[in-house]
């Protein structure tokens, strides 16, 4: 995209109400716009992360054997009745009436409706096993919004919900999701770690949230140091084998929030294996039973013929908040340093001084070959402008063409991740950047 | 996909509350299901083709400029107040408060939005021309909903936004948006056709409707047949150069709804160039100049240091209705006809004997080599059964393997728009899927 004839605006001041670095920079950036108190509009930069970020978390839900769908927003309050979360429900749940005055209201999450859906088809043990997702706006009025995407009121969430015929078969769902979600974020350049936690309002027995060290997370987390070298994509695992192993080397190292420390057993690990940081949460996993089924009356028929109340489990990852997430753990002083993985794009293309024929030339020739994944800023505005602006938005890798160099057809190529700048010719900055 | 660990249920009977033909299949075929009045969930066939309907928009709004952004639904009222349609929007607007009491509202469209957010940034001249889309869920609570995804209240469409100088600049785009809408829909094998329009509640001066031909159309059309035979593919256009001829000639010739038509006009023409025939609308473009950015305070500082206020257009596809449209003018009595460009799959494995090892081992193979644009029928069914299903879904291409022909490495390919069938080996399968 040419930086011409783009809509990518930058902030020159930073927005005095956002109070934490991923919203300060999402602002100045031009990655997304607030609309009202929590709510965004994602601007053409913050649209294709969040877009990446989107894919990852689809390849590997498709790639655990869960199968995408798409629930509308809206939802009728008479599901809700059916599992009587309608009442139970705080005022996070943004209800509403319809112009024939039926209750509505806006998903803040899908189980009743996803319970709903699978009983009207699933009929025999031959249905099951099954795992939904899908990745839709979800909407929590939350009473003080803040923090930018990372918590605000109406923000894109993919929810998975498996459909078991036993207690056995929904631990395999849980742990096929446990390790899908390791690689989703590993993919991020995420370092995600599983913590058992609390079930919260969704209930169940058995729940693990995932969470990202940052320095500016919002809470305290203990870790053992060892989880911290694991590498989630070292193997991709056999999602139909006995991926209970593949759990437990996870597990079996201490890993938990605030709420769940247990400072007795943290204090028996070996102080070099002590790590205790600030982190975020970025997915959160349930196994609930038949919390749901049960009462919603979801029930097949099993292989003997007895019928059977399926056991579910449902699977959370906050899409547009790990767009927050990722900016929190890759920033400094100048600016985002995006992933590769997620960056909205993967290089730029910087004109030094447009209308000088060699580096137009140059620069053309350059933007051509690295195609629609890279920006052009070919704008009439000082080089200084154009390095504040690169760095601000944090392409993973810059071009830099300048009339010297482009007489001698050579660039500069600097990796925003580690600052280093090195001159190379095209052909050789074409190949780094393709990697 | 393997169909016996798949989510994609079948319905042996025809629902009742189905009166046209697209909502019978979308609910026999498994593609949708209803959540509420008017409201549907897309299940993995159906949202497959919205997918690939929705990835056809995008490529051709990018082709022609546009930038794609991404409004939230939840739009706060003050802004509507602002161009004054707040209270002139009818009962459609599903209108809602939040937890601080404040009026809110479920979006209809965003010209009010858009507006706002581009005021935010455009300052110069420099700032304009752009072109700003969306593909998001919009609600209009229609008091009546019916004709399934084809008059929804909860429906995902695109809708782009121009931003001009000059109302020669607000031509040019409004021709960039009417030659990319030709393009778009021909890539989804319809034909559709331009034609005058009201500006209705959207207001303006310049509009036209693009409207397809199906039998079961919703309205009565008169086309000229000379455009029937124009083929918007035939030539890509240069959205930069003059697009004015290109689009008169389609405009030269006579094209009217029902509502627009001019029977002494149209009786002029020759018998044989007449068609009256039954259409859908799928698209809608507006020019309407400065009814927003007027009353809402958009102006930017021209090149002579003057204020300039934008020229404006909108332009709307309706994604998740296309769906619907795409079927209603491709099916037949056994099913859908998915057109390939927009098929959920390409091409379904059809296993009539699981268990037979011949049969399994080519099945295996050829649905390897097909990826995951194929399901594979393994289940343990009837023959019958899976031509059924296979003809209802409407997959583009069938490989069926029986074991006679497995034994002789041949299977049979069929094509499901014109029905033939040929005994073929599994490589000249695969060379005819791929095209």
């Amino acid at each position: 995209m040419r930086l011409s004839r783009a809509f990518l605006p930058t902030l020159k001041e930073t927005p005095a109400e956002a109070q934490i670095v991923s919203h300060r920079l999402m602002l100045r950036a031009g990655l997304v716009r607030q609309t009202s108190a929590g709510i965004y509009a994602w601007l053409p930069m913050g649209l294709r992360a969040l877009q990446k970020v989107g894919q990852i978390v689809r390849e590997e839900q498709d790639r655990a054997g869960a199968q995408e769908i798409l629930m509308p927003t809206i939802q009728s309050a008479e599901l809700w009745r059916q599992s009587g979360r309608y009442d139970a429900y705080g005022p996070e749940m943004l209800r509403l009436k319809d112009r024939h005055e039926r209750d509505m209201l806006f998903g803040p999450t899908n189980e009743e409706m996803v319970t709903d859906i699978f009983r009207s088809y699933a009929k025999s043990y031959r249905d099951l096993p099954r795992n939904l997702y899908h990745i839709q706006w979800k909407f929590r009025d939350e009473v003080r919004p803040r923090f930018g995407v990372m918590r605000g009121r109406e923000f894109l969430m993919k929810d998975a919900y498996s459909f078991d015929l036993t207690k056995e078969g929904a631990e395999h769902s849980y742990r096929q999701m446990f390790l899908a979600y390791l690689r989703t974020f590993a993919r991020m350049g995420l370092k995600a770690i599983p913590m058992r936690a609390d079930t919260g309002p969704i209930g169940g027995n058995l729940s693990h949230e995932f969470i990202i060290l940052a320095e500016t997370g919002e809470s305290q987390v203990f870790v053992s140091r060892t989880l911290l070298d694991m590498d989630p994509l070292a193997e991709a695992p056999d999602y139909d084998g006995d991926l209970k192993p593949l759990v437990e080397a996870w597990t079996s190292h201490y890993a938990a929030t605030d709420e769940m420390h247990e400072p007795l057993a943290w204090e028996k690990l070996p102080e070099a294996e002590r790590v205790s940081a600030r982190g975020i949460e970025v997915g959160h996993i349930f196994y609930f039973g038949t919390k749901y089924s049960a009462p919603m009356g979801l029930s097949v028929q099993g292989a003997d013929g007895q019928a059977v109340v399926p056991e579910m489990g449902s699977y959370g990852i906050g899409v547009s908040r790990l767009v927050g997430a990722i900016i929190e753990a890759n920033h400094d002083e100048a600016g985002i340093r995006w992933p590769d993985a997620v960056a909205p794009f993967r290089a730029a293309v910087l004109n030094l001084k447009p209308g000088d024929g060699a580096c137009d030339a140059l620069c053309d020739k350059i933007y051509a070959a690295l195609g629609a994944d890279a920006v052009y800023d070919d704008r009439a505005d000082r080089a200084g402008v154009k390095f504040a602006d690169a760095d601000l938005m944090g392409h993973p890798w810059q071009v830099i063409v300048g009339p010297r160099g482009a007489a001698a057809n050579k660039v500069e190529l600097k990796r925003r991740q580690t600052g280093e700048r090195h001159e190379v010719s095209p052909e050789d900055a074409l190949g780094k950047i393709r990697g």
